[in-house]
């Protein structure tokens, strides 16, 4: 019985090994999931103040970049659907640079951002618009998803 | 050298059995994430069809029990913001069993369930109410959660 306790050490010791690298691989694994975790908020944070200095400059497409460019990008605004990225550009030419219109000064408040996982946020929020005429406001719903190309807004639900 | 050779059998059968084991697990696994995959579409659909169903036979309260009973709960209607269950359920009381108010027929149409994982589901959808004094409606989007209690509406945002 004695000649195994050499094999019996051996054993224990490959498996503390083996358990060492488990364990530093969890903690890696635990470490990138808690940077991605700060990360995503402030990369929501940095895509909606992006789309404000975008606005603010009058830059629309800037302004646009926020957006899934994709036909399944989803614009909701009282009770009117726009579809895609295009018709939801369309609808802020109409309404921000037409004929007398101006885009105004933009800010965003009482953000809250909500993270589901590692591809999926939603935001809530509240815009207003200083223009030459009023002040416009209401609230948005945001759902945002990490895409290939970074985050992008895939569904806004706008409402003044 | 030989008399190693049962002893290797019987670590290869052993391994054999763990790797059995892992692998019904692993398809017990699948298929229950698969089952629940597409039962929480059902479920999202289910909890639709309860409150139409409340709204119509004119119990407020049944509606009301979609939505997940916490002064977390939001509701985004154009620019006003209610927090929690409660004021949810009294803007409701004001604004369709008031004086003069009527809840008239509600229906859901052009309904897109979004899962995003086990506990997490968006909605989009046009609301209708057919009353004796006109035909409101508009859109909606809802962030769903799985909770302890079941799927409830934890944000609302309505527009008109």
């Amino acid at each position: 019985m004695n000649e195994g306790r050499p094999r019996s050490w051996a054993r224990t010791l490959g498996m503390v090994a083996v358990l060492a690298v488990l364990l530093v691989g969890l903690n890696y694994a635990w470490q990138s999931w808690r940077r991605q975790q700060s990360d995503h908020r402030a990369a929501i944070q940095a895509l909606l103040d992006a789309q404000v200095k975008a606005w603010n400059a009058g830059d629309l497409e800037g302004f646009m970049d926020g957006y899934w460019q994709s036909p399944e990008l989803t614009f909701f605004s009282g009770p009117d659907i726009r579809h895609g990225w295009q018709e939801t550009m369309e609808r802020y030419r109409q309404r921000y640079q037409g004929e007398g219109k101006e885009m105004g000064q933009l800010t965003f408040s009482e953000i809250q951002i909500e993270q589901i996982d590692a591809t999926h946020v939603w935001v809530r929020g509240r815009w207003q618009l200083v223009t030459s005429k009023g002040t416009p406001g209401g609230l948005f719903t945001l759902i945002i998803r990490r895409l290939p190309e970074g985050w992008r807004i895939v569904h806004d639900h706008t409402s003044n």
